[in-house]
């Protein structure tokens, strides 16, 4: 079996490469596939994140070169393509985050059109397909309204890959991911970043500013359950997904001030005065366009789960990312 | 003024372009703009349908190829896009449909940007960006779940138009257009055509294949509702369509055995009797995967008008196309 990690150096295609080599199999459609002969990660960006192993594969390389995209994904049997200008990017290089989010996933649908065997992908999307004016609650049937090009972008490669996925050229699934928190590493351009900063520097004595207000409501998924969720969406069978190919993942919802709270709670009041409140209107803006109510009907009913709480989020990224231990506590 | 009219040779292009010399210029924002000076008509096809006035130019040409297009918009102010490959040739042949109906909006976009003065355009979608599943009514809120490569390009397209429109590149406004009946001419690939060909043809004593079922519902308007429709679409204040960029029509909804009880009581038992039932599972299936009963509240707050029954539909019909006189009657 072949894979293919598009963004396959950051940090959710580094996880999901690790769980991937560890288990040397998927159960797919309820039966164990063959095993993981291969897992190519396409990546600008080399990075720090390669896992070193015989079956991993670096390809660097961008969306926007079809012959990398080719030899990417020959022989290919499951794609997760999670490569994308992020949400500030892309409204800051419209030209840049249409190459890459709109035309790059058009190269690699075709691409994949060519392949035999109807390979497998799983489409990252995410909640940024809203943007006001919309319903404070939004279920599985609300239209998106996207007030960003990157919300635009994720809104069209939905649309895409459902219809190569009716088409029979791949079998494909789009799901939308809540804002992931705590995400490991740096910084990225995203207007969500802060979301994971405000709580992973503080914790080794760092500063991080929070541009929003404490009030501000934001929709999260930890990295442990976005890895869940990314495999479950992967090994589903086709006709559980049925006609409609997007699942909006579910989350919890919790104000920026309560997640705050809860890191004083686990590390103490000197690790969250780390915390600078430094209110930026653009990106108050850009956060809330985005829903903070949501209800994923479909995807529980397909077994995907939430988080119970944001303590439990805190401490699996203390284990996962630290070793347990808070340094400066 | 300058306007171009995508598709311009074809029905709706002809009659607006007829429509449009007549008035000589438009009420825009409630102000009377400048007075036409010239409609460029982009065409693959030149047609007989090319009206013949001074103010006119015919530019052969299809939306593939990015140099007619930059010379169709050069000082443009009005955009109507009306070229597409419709529905059942969409979903024939899928390259061509792409090409089209999205790569070439994309191009159309693009000119359109560089231009100065953000061009108006009245980008046309249509119902089925809807597919089963969903709602029995549709209203201006349900989501939509194309089932036709067709209906994820026009689905596409109005993302696209919004996002275009949001950034300041274009004023666009998406209209959402019921099946035109009685539509003029002849038939075409679409699936949706005999809609119209089932009066048309026996108005003048041709025989016309019904393909579906008489019980099957559609959702029409008039091509004089249509036309009045497409006109307020591009006069009416950027700030009263407001940052949702979509406008679903509004439309009647009747059986095809209904039509043809109308076409029966204007012009006879014989006339009807042209209509060969042929049934066809295949455009039933397409035909019965787009919605009939809608709801287009939003429309119908901008002062759009649906018609009010199909006999006036075809009455309209002779009086536009056949000079008031039924010829066989």
């Amino acid at each position: 079996m072949k894979i293919l990690i598009t963004g396959g150096t950051g940090f959710i295609g580094r996880k999901l490469t690790e769980r991937l080599l560890k288990a040397g199999s998927l159960l797919i459609d309820g039966v164990r596939a063959e095993p993981i002969e291969q897992i190519v990660l396409l990546d600008p960006y080399p990075g720090a994140g390669v896992v070193q192993d015989a079956r991993v594969r670096l390809l660097t390389g961008s969306l926007t070169d079809a012959d990398i995209i080719g030899e990417a994904v020959r022989g290919v049997d499951l794609v997760w393509h999670f490569a994308a200008v992020v949400s500030s990017e892309a409204e800051a290089d419209f030209d840049l985050g249409m190459q890459v989010n709109l035309h790059g996933l058009l190269m690699l649908l075709e691409a994949l059109r060519r392949e035999p065997g109807r390979p497998r992908l799983v489409y990252t999307s995410g909640f940024a397909v809203f943007g006001r004016p919309m319903p404070e609650l939004i279920t599985d049937d609300v239209i998106p309204t996207p007030q960003s090009s990157y919300g635009m972008q994720k809104a069209v490669g939905e649309l895409l890959v459902a219809d190569y996925s009716r088409r029979g050229f791949i079998d494909g699934r789009a799901v939308r991911l809540p804002t992931i928190s705590v995400r490991p590493g740096k910084p990225n351009k995203a207007a969500s970043t802060f979301v994971s900063s405000i709580i992973r520097e503080p914790l080794v004595g760092q500063s991080a500013v929070c541009p929003v207000k404490p009030e501000t409501p934001v929709y999260i998924l930890s990295p442990r359950r976005a890895l869940e969720a990314l495999e479950r969406a992967m090994v589903l069978p086709d006709e559980t997904v049925g006609p409609i190919r997007i699942i909006p993942l579910p989350g919890i919802t919790l104000s920026v001030g309560d997640m705050v709270a809860a890191l004083e709670r686990r590390a103490g009041a000197k690790v969250a005065a780390c915390i600078r409140w430094k209110y930026d209107p653009e990106i108050q803006r850009i956060v809330e366009s985005w829903p903070s109510a949501v209800r994923a009907d479909r995807a529980i009913a397909l077994g995907f789960r939430g988080d119970t709480d944001f303590d439990s989020i805190i401490e699996a990224h203390i284990e996962d990312e630290l070793n347990g231990v808070v340094p400066n506590v």
